[in-house]
């Protein structure tokens, strides 16, 4: 075999850079392998006459000549090149595009604006969570994509011409932040935003999600801030006071914005502003993937699971050799504590699936090691590539398996911004509680026990005897009772 | 189903300690699920008139009770439950024994001395690398076992009655550490000794393993003072002078020697000093398994591989679905890499297998994901039990995937102790260029390459045109002459 017949590669020649995706189909779930990204900035070399110049070309055609080594390894069925906005526009692609063959020894598609916009919505339904109604927004170099679904099936496809680089060019030239840029850079996205606000409207949707460089920024700011992982529009208005502030672009800082992502950050916020206004939105995540994703998951023939976290969690349990009964039946005991205390402690439908998230996830530590396995799962959970959660899910999912036994690290349940803290105490509460009550490994040994909450006291009776017959699990249970009141949290078992 | 059938339970109720463990099995591999550990310390229950005290005999059946409760839930043809020198010597061992069986629910074998010896090899066997012949060092409680053997065979059983408790008693019962106490210890243990030192010589050993707790203090003592992790009389001769300098075993203190292991530290070095001078060996190493494995591998019927490590890097890739293939092309390639070379660096057979063995396991960072694949897999290494390989070869393997690529962090390379640091370097700089050379994953698409070694600098010679012909791999290589040269690596590629 010449070839490797488990290779996939989706390249993707964007406005602002060149990118290569390869990966390789293990267990029906996606490995990467190679990620290589290449700043062409193709859109800078688009005259006002739309006409692409040879230097802008001869870059392009540098960085295919790299792909194309890593190519030749690639069964050609399995490549799949698209390009996207500037290169819908250049008046002389064609020169451009029939280099770009030779030298990969496949074809090129330009695709259309529709076209992007439908691989970039299978790209965000294969690996981000949530299956009601969603809207997703792509800003890239030169075209935004504006997409409504509802779980696998787009239902409206929209693809604008402006991006952060031809926003950049045209708004910001200066690389002078003054409030005036923005508003100027502002009421142009509105104005080519307009025509296609009522459909979306008409669509509707229940979530939102973003992808792209602009909104992944955001998302590390937030993160290295300590903010929660939402995106808002007050936030957004936030970061523009902050840029204004800062006076030009040279003199941006942000915490958490890396100097790789400054230069078009500016104009992408301005976009991303003027689509929370000009749309309503209240709050936007981030997508964990997008047209590369799309166009390898349409490779692979991987239909679009309705429920993507449960699909991650199967998958990295089938990965891992979890033993998926027991995750199965602790999930069960959970449910079944969680039932009698939710309305107490107020629990919302999202702490409860990523109570039996953590539950499923428990245990992948073992496949690793028998000493320290909470510590082995909470570093895969933080490290694994889980489609489907979002990055501050994964953080609390990883506190939660770090905390499923031994004293209480109560700093690290504290220091994630999926759930508020005390929520996040009460799912490391119940997650412990059911590990130890399943501990026997079987259904039938599951004792019944009634749960009671007074504020953060947890009441649990027992079955008449229960702790006399079974002396392992009292011993387990009163050394619980001491590592819990450690962090000051009552336990009282009867 | 109510018992789980993948489980199995290993009990050990030796004189010091009751120990219990639970494993599963997964992929022909052992998952520990449980290890419980109680200091019933049943020896020092036993009179002079080897009578067993009840007290002595209720601190053992308490323990046992806690076991029983997980007991029930595996099949009872997969357990087995052993007891050694002290129920052997018990003049009421029987009384224990009953009572034992009724609350565990299955039958205590009274194991004789020769059948722990057998068990204990067996342990070693299917955990320990090296298929060469050996000598099995087990100081337990109250009986020492010496055993040869080669490969998956023993050849001779020795078992002697001595032991850490027994010694600890007998000869450090004032808890004094004086010249004088040591003196009797080792000579009372070289007496012992003496009737089968000349059996164990004629059937003669290469290397020789210590199992129980008093090599594994020494292991975790060399560790923590950063030396190499061969035991050596000269180094238990310092160990040695330094208790008798503390004076008393409640002053003692050595650093890296934890508090549980203290008490029967002395004793087992006395023994251990003993059986080194009378048997003239120069160097142990830690066993990676004795007694409870041997039972739990003998359930198994798993056969013992002559090679350990080999079987153990088979399994690890098995288990987390590396691409075996592109593996073996890494591994072959370091290998014509090291033909080159392995004469002016002066590589031992040692540092040729364990390079192959990083080769093997390079990409297992994959499974977690491909951002920082190089740090999952170091993460990896070093956490994953891998029979066969030291604790010093397991750092050292785990520095060497961790350096794979990206700049070179000198300092992991040179804080390990299974090689000298110099050898550290040429190792990762041949798995480096391996790695590059080998990233098409193609068999036929590997170069053929001279090496050649002035002292440090490494010259490679491509094949006419290769380069020009390449521009991804010189790309490669390229920037690998750049981060080679922040380390001082010279390395010249034309």
């Amino acid at each position: 075999m010449l070839r490797s017949a488990s290779l996939y590669a989706a390249i993707d020649l964007g406005s602002n850079s060149f990118h290569m995706l390869v990966v390789r189909e293990v267990a029906g779930s996606i490995q990467t392998l190679t990620r290589i990204k290449r700043k062409v900035r193709l859109a800078a070399g688009l005259g006002a006459n739309n006409h692409l110049s040879s230097e802008a070309m001869e870059r392009g055609w540098q960085c295919l000549r790299l792909f194309a080594e890593r190519l030749q390894d690639i069964p050609s069925l399995q490549i799949r090149v698209v390009a996207t906005a500037t290169l819908r526009l250049a008046v002389n692609a064609g020169e451009f595009i029939a280099s770009a063959e030779a030298i990969l020894g496949c074809p090129v598609h330009v695709i259309s604006g529709q076209e992007e916009a439908r691989l970039i919505y299978q790209g965000v339904a294969h690996t981000t969570g949530g299956d009601e109604h969603r809207l997703v927004v792509d800003i890239g170099g030169a075209s935004t994509e504006l997409v409504t679904g509802n779980g696998a099936q787009a239902t409206s496809l929209n693809s604008l011409s402006m991006g952060c680089v031809t926003w950049l060019e045209r708004y910001f030239t200066d690389r002078n932040l003054a409030q005036e840029n923005f508003d100027e850079a502002e009421k142009a996205a509105r104005e080519v935003l307009r025509p296609v606000t009522n459909a979306l409207r008409y669509h509707g949707w229940k979530v939102c999600v973003g992808a792209s460089g602009t909104v992944q920024a955001l998302q590390e700011i937030m993160m290295a801030q300590g903010m929660d992982e939402r995106i808002t529009l007050a936030k957004l208005q936030q970061l523009k006071q902050r840029a204004i502030h800062c006076g030009r672009l040279e003199e941006l800082e942000i915490e958490g914005l890396t100097l790789e992502r400054t230069l078009v950050f500016p104009s992408g916020l301005a976009i991303l502003i003027a689509i929370f206004t000009e749309l309503n939105i209240q709050c936007m995540t981030l997508a964990g993937g997008a047209l590369r994703e799309g166009l390898v998951y349409g490779m692979l023939h991987l239909a679009v699971d309705q429920d993507i976290r449960n699909h991650t969690l199967r998958n990295v349990q089938r990965r891992f050799m979890v033993d998926i009964e027991q995750a199965h039946r602790v999930a069960n005991l959970a449910v079944s504590f969680l039932d009698q205390v939710e309305d107490e402690w107020h629990l919302e439908p999202i702490s409860r699936e990523l109570l039996l998230s953590a539950c499923q996830l428990h245990e992948i530590g073992l496949s690793v090691d028998f000493k320290q396995a909470p510590q082995h799962a909470a570093y895969m959970v933080r490290n694994l590539d889980l489609p489907g959660f979002t990055p501050a899910q994964k953080t609390l999912l990883a506190t939660l398996v770090l905390n499923q036994t031994n004293p209480v690290d109560l700093s690290s349940l504290h220091q994630q911004n999926a759930v508020p803290p005390r929520v996040a105490e009460h799912l490391c509460r119940l997650l412990r509680l059911a590990i130890i009550f399943a501990s026997r490994r079987r259904d039938d040994l599951l004792p019944a026990i009634t749960m009671n909450v007074a504020g953060e006291k947890l009441e649990l009776t027992m079955p008449e005897k229960w702790l006399d017959n079974h002396p392992l699990a009292s011993e387990m249970i009163e050394q619980e009772c001491q590592w819990q009141s450690y962090v000051h949290w009552v336990l009282d078992v009867q």
